[in-house]
């Protein structure tokens, strides 16, 4: 009975519904259960290791450009944020509010943290006296609360983790620098760790953060064709500076506001991976990111000798994250499981495969399989991660090309936004107007300004007018 | 001017006045910093890295018993927090209350978590269904909230991180083992890591975790003969099972509840390294947990050569956590900072070491100097990380001793609490209201009730009735 519920189910293929099949995907690989807590989910331990292995290699990048972590207080009185006008305007309408601390009503309301410019503001003003304390690059690891109305695991829920950075510079521009530098890092790990490709771009006016002057952001492609914003990088030029008095006394001993900048990723890179990767068999998982990388699934595991081997084969691949699934299921379950979770690499192993001194590889991405000598399985397995971490870049960067669109008129734009999902290429006067009324028409918003600028036209595909940037458009999670 | 703001200052001297040593430690060591939440502090760069090496150690431990790491929730809702009685007796009254989301009023009040025990049990009810399922050992790091009146960096504060652990069993038996287990894996790190002994015991009925069945504790004697509570690893029994109703059917497909556990360390032990470690220079860091484990400080480092020998030097010592200090401040000042800060170990280097081949090593423990030839460096350096590690636990083990004491009598008990601060080892009845009196006369509380029991005499020190256990008593943090 038991044995029987947890038979691995097929699941909603992507083709026939894209959000059911993600739905499934992400309850079935177990990476999270819905709670008690409307709008919160449980992250389970499958779910977890994948956040934990983002963290390990995004801390190690920070600390490599010379961040330091740190931790602030989860609550913000009321006071504090509104200290920065448009930056409260931005998030007042999206926070939870304490209001009773142990029996009694507080003093002050304090909202929970939505993000912790404010916090990290007042710190610096306290923190920051001399041109010798600068810059202050400091990073915490966190949760944050923000009170979505409509919520989906990992995209977009009203908990959620992340990282934000928060940087304090003595001049605007080694604030700019370190905003584009922490963008650029973003990106590399995206495509290095992640096999994920992005568009490294500015955001508009429209759709910068509350507060921000500059917001840069990286946007990736998912499979069903929609946009999902990765990671952003904001600098505030000295806006917060002035809000909070954040001065330092340069070497002429004159006063001086600081700049800031702030960034951030979260734990909807989990989303973007399921997104980008997984297929109707389940979650693939790029081999640099998966908590397993290999899984050894002894054959007729009763027979003598072949436990004992998948256990040798596990201690000679000890350079690698490793499993042996000597559970009780038969193999074809355990196939289909260990494709469910996105394992990179299954290693089968029988008698048969015993007396020939070779085990059978399949990879998770292609479901190719190959038979390899049991005398060089660790090398044909570090060169198959490799193989695999590759080409799933490149299939997500082929997808990525293969549903980029440029549109020169706006019935070319409608038209591309109604039959084929993906980015939008389009020239833009720089108006709000034009950028409302294309969202209005094609349901389609701004991405980004990318950095590699294309001149697909000299006029404003809406209006006509002389035309400043080109922008990447989409419909967007 | 801003130079001389931070030239280091001497602290307030531990015999003098040690809160304010304390106070002045944590702040002087840039351990800390108060924030605008009252109660709450922002955790700087300095203290974070002690945390984060504490979790790295700590999880590793942890992973190798079987431990998966997950996310629960930062909210419960108050139905949810009421299921079991004894628990929330025990918490209702220091928690903060969650009334509004957004702009509109929640329809049901959420606490921020003070502990979550009720969220796993929410979620194991779900999730477990089988004896298949079982055993289920799930630890998440985070932060909580209890509403403290009175509030100390490290030590009390309203938010502190932590570590919980949650684990659900088949049986009674496998729940005592488990809980057991995690106390004797505090107190090794305790003692291998921090250089700190710690007394394992149970507590008694009034002192346990509420909701709790058996609560096991591992407790520090501090600098000034206060016990500082370490560590807590709690039996549940089937309590929580019973009030949320988690249950699994057994082989024979029976239905049985699970037996619970959970257990924590947090911030706290950051607290506890100062008091047991610190002296009248600042802060004093076991090689093992500290950050940076050498400082090499070059001297007239504005001569030739000088500066490119400590960064050879550097190279020479990446096996360990070693920093360059090159700042522009003087040598002596680059001492007392390096003391302030704890760093284990000091190589100072100038013109003339560097003609005869070699340096000076500085014990931050014992302020021993040794001059060392520059061609085994590493090799010294290994070993007087050791040598410093394994003195500072037999100091405090030595200073823990001679500061626990014995009472056969209730004189001789109120006097030794009156004028030797320190554990008071005294036999009892194992009633509370012996318990309650022993607190009102003496003003120690129970510690709790070590493993390694001794029988110092038949009868309770408080009534003369036949004595059950020898407790260690304490006034405590």
């Amino acid at each position: 009975m038991a044995e029987n519920k947890k038979l691995v189910q097929a699941i909603t293929s992507m083709e026939d519904d894209f959000a059911q099949w993600y739905t499934d995907v992400v309850l079935k690989a177990e990476l999270i259960d819905y709670s008690s807590v409307k709008g919160c989910m449980v992250i389970k331990p499958a779910g977890y290791a994948i956040w934990e292995n983002i963290q390990k290699e995004l801390d190690k990048r920070f600390k490599e450009t010379g961040v330091e972590n740190v931790y602030m207080p989860m609550f913000i009185p009321k006071s504090l944020l509104q200290k920065e006008k448009d930056h409260v305007e931005g998030f007042a309408p999206e926070v939870a509010w304490v209001t009773r601390g142990g029996l009694e009503p507080l003093q002050e309301e304090m909202c929970v943290r939505p993000t912790s410019e404010t916090l990290f503001c007042d710190f610096y003003a306290r923190e920051i006296q001399s041109y010798r304390d600068l810059p202050k690059c400091y990073n915490q690891w966190c949760s944050v609360i923000r009170w979505e109305k409509t919520t989906r695991p990992f995209l977009r829920s009203r908990e959620f983790l992340w990282q934000e950075g928060h940087t304090a510079h003595a001049t605007a521009e080694e604030a700019e620098e370190r905003t584009i530098q922490m963008l650029n890092l973003y990106a590399d790990f995206c495509e290095n760790v992640l096999a994920m490709p992005v568009v490294r771009g500015q955001k508009t006016e429209k759709e910068k953060f509350a507060g921000a002057e500059a917001t840069y952001t990286i946007e990736a492609l998912m499979h069903d064709g929609k946009a999902l914003q990765s990671g952003t990088s904001h600098n505030f030029g000295d806006g917060f500076a002035r809000a909070f008095e954040i001065q330092y006394s340069d070497k002429q001993n004159k006063l001086q506001y600081v700049h800031q900048t702030s960034w951030g990723m979260t734990t909807r890179l989990i989303g973007a991976i399921i997104m980008v990767h997984g297929d109707n068999n389940g979650l693939v998982l790029p081999p640099r990111i998966a908590p397993t990388q290999v899984v050894i699934v002894p054959v007729q595991q009763h027979k003598p000798g072949v436990l004992d081997k998948a256990m040798e084969l596990k201690n000679v691949l000890s350079n690698f994250r490793v499993k042996v699934d000597d559970s009780d299921k038969s193999p074809g379950f355990k196939f289909s499981e260990s494709e469910m979770r996105g394992i990179p690499v299954r290693v089968e192993i029988g008698p048969r495969d015993i007396a020939a001194n070779q085990a059978v590889l399949v990879r998770r991405d292609t479901h190719e399989k190959m038979t390899v000598s049991l005398d060089n399985l660790s090398e044909e397995i570090a060169s198959l991660l490799d193989t695999i971490q590759a080409d799933m870049l490149e299939r997500a960067r082929a997808h990525r090309d293969a549903h980029t669109y440029t549109a020169l008129t706006m019935e070319e734009f409608t038209k591309t936004v109604e039959e084929k999902p993906g980015f939008v290429k389009a020239m833009w006067c720089g108006c709000q107007e034009c950028e409302d009324k294309i969202k209005e028409v094609t349901g389609a918003t701004s991405r980004c300004m990318p950095f590699a600028q294309e001149k697909l036209a000299d006029t404003c595909v809406c209006c006509g007018k002389p035309a400043v940037k080109m922008v990447y458009w989409g419909k967007a999670y």
